[in-house]
């Protein structure tokens, strides 16, 4: 049985996070840390890491971005491999992952959503296998009315995913009212709806002569980056210093 | 059962029509016109109308542009309706289409399909009642990679379609990536997605609070426009003098 | 402004339906009624709907099926609109809704979301120009992998839409492995997809001669159904005595 | 340039692959056999195998069946590699495949479309990440009302490719409308909707706790099936003896 401790076990995704490992067999939450005080019958709660002395075999992170300094000097003296869900770290805190990862295992990713992530790398196959035979590549993403950005960080990142493959061949093309032309070979259109709540939906679709490969990706919730921490976990537990990242998790 | 000139008949559209009246129970092609000679055994071949002495409840024009006025005129003169399908008319020609519905029936719509003309209509009533219950709306559409022109003339007659319905409240918006700002409630999103050998594909995005009502038009050949010409004749035959259009043959 | 009494204000929906009702303008929620104890700054909260005295214009119901006959006299007394959200209703139970109808306004329907009830009526409009056309008409539902019955409800409900436009012609069919034949033009396919947890999805489609129209309906949560109920509630407000269901309020 | 000679060139499918190939700078048919006679400026026609006498890289076969065993002997004598992609062999014809590929490199395959021997690989690697967090696997295909056979071969190609992965320990269910129970963690559905015209669709569906994957293949024309069969030759040519399928050209 894998022992974890949920650092921000009393946020949103903590409680997300609490739900599911009750569920999981391999592994059990030994202790959450959060300044935050809530009622908690299933594990102690810290209000922070320095007060904990519980043994453990992984930490999942999912608090906020100033706690993570202390979270990883934790880390590194306590030998407890660490997953940082934690979004907005500066550079230097990118950096100090980088630093920690020679002396225990860190994992890191951009999309922890499993299903987001296996999409990454196997439209990476995709498009070694498609576009070579001359399919056309595009992206379609959906989200709710109230994202100011366009196109999502996920579309991009899987338009990356496909161009580090392709030799960075393609570029990015996001508006096609503006020209009469026909598309060239070597674009990626990516386009952007947003609509009511859409939780968030992307499409990357290869299309041929006569025939289309679509591959979508639909959540209904945040609380698929909750799983995708789980499963990380879990692969984290026992493993050597390193920098880890979701892609690892899934094809391990 | 109903006799019909086709009028371009050895063009591809004009062999497809062919090919689906002889299934339909209720038209038969008596004549055809073509400057192309071909050899025909269902029905008997003019190169053009004036040598046309055959006896007939409706005409279906897919010939060519320039071959519009001897139409009118003939359909005029001899008191058979007509389905103009030919598009690139010049706007002498679409007055002329006018002029000439004050004495015969005639019908012309800027698409011929059946399911297209459907989607026009209930994208409206759709409107109706969703926009006004706060949904958003969005429109994308999907077609091959030689098209130059975007979004596609269907997708804009779409969203007009919906616009009329909401008292020309909305406007368009074509791309997300150069601002940074929440989706304005009054407009319609429309993406155009190109890749491979795609005929066309539509769809309308109603998207509300954790709810979506999507409709969807996927065409698989240019014979729906044949399968809407048959239609259109069949419900024009027996009209009187005035100007149709795919409208009147959906509410029929 | 409407004045509205949101009877079992504290259980899943009346939070829900609490938190839309914040959001409108024309209503305002001026009491809840729940046995069970909570505290609540936005509106007073009773116990009892008897020990209520508050002047309203609707009720909107989404307590339990016990509470539903104290509800209806209630109505018929104070000559309040009331809209009947609660399932599970007793055969006398339904009745009484038929007998309190005669004296004041009552709203009832199997699904309240508004997306599906549009869904039930422009399938059947689709259906009267598409069927006579010659296209297939196929349901496709899809759920979450702990739900019992199949198909869905909404699905045959869908289906019984159809059907009684096309003068009851149609048979559903739900498995076509065990016969080696095509399909007959006048069943309806109707096929059930379980998994995850997949809050509700419908597709209706009509596939024709290489044309295809599918009206896709997607459920994000059950929150939908709090959406239709306020929808319901500001159409009922006002409104004589008569028995109302959600065509009413889409069509008003 | 891989000189190919066109097996049954004169058939619907070899029309297909000539015009194909004429569009490919690597690839050139420098003979064509066919009994049929027919016109053809780019290069010459024999009514037999046996008649030919051009040097050849390699053989495309899309003739009948009964054409196969001469064709096999050919290409063994002959030392050229040949893709078989005539269906309906017998068993015999299938062994002497297998004998044949002892000397020279043969290629066959269920399904020569690039894009569906893509997804039964991808399908598989998906399957091994996600079916082991969880996640349901549903397939569902679409084909028109003319087909006999439900499910369509590709779709049970594609749960098989699943299976495989999974050690065989998945059973399929067809029809849910029987029971009144929760869905089996070990089975795959398969549903099959029939309707219009639909060249083929296929929908490999993962759903897990608030995401759902889903891949997607649409073909839009019997074409898709020569393409396969020019990458098969590009990927022949060269090969030492050997029984290859469209799993290795992908792989290549």
């Amino acid at each position: 049985m894998i022992k974890m401790i949920m650092h921000g076990c009393n946020g949103a995704m903590g409680q997300v996070i609490t739900g599911l490992a009750a569920e999981e067999k391999n592994i059990t939450i030994v202790a959450g840390i959060d300044p935050q005080d809530r009622k908690n019958d299933s594990y102690p709660v810290f209000s922070s890491l320095e007060e904990c002395d519980v043994p453990a075999d992984v930490i999942v992170d999912f608090a906020s971005a100033k706690a993570v300094d202390g979270l990883l000097d934790y880390s590194r003296d306590h030998k407890i491999p660490v997953v940082v869900c934690t979004t907005g770290l500066s550079e230097e805190q990118i950096k100090k992952i980088e630093e920690t990862s020679n002396h225990v295992a860190v994992l890191r990713s951009a999309n922890m959503s499993l299903g987001v992530n296996l999409l990454m790398k196997l439209v990476k196959e995709a498009a070694e296998v498609l576009a070579v035979a001359g399919f056309d590549i595009e992206i379609l993403e959906k989200h709710h009315n109230k994202k100011l950005d366009a196109p999502s960080g996920t579309a991009l990142a899987l338009a990356d995913s496909i161009n580090e493959a392709m030799d960075q061949e393609y570029h990015y093309v996001y508006d096609r009212s503006q020209v009469r032309k026909a598309r060239d070979r070597k674009e990626i259109g990516i386009q952007a709806v947003r609509g009511g709540t859409i939780v968030g939906e992307h499409d990357v679709i290869f299309a041929g002569k006569d025939e289309v490969v679509t591959f979508n990706h639909t959540a209904y919730s945040k609380a698929i980056f909750a799983q995708g921490a789980v499963s990380a976990a879990k692969f984290l537990a026992g493993k050597g210093p390193g920098l880890y990242t979701m892609k690892d998790v899934i094809e391990s």
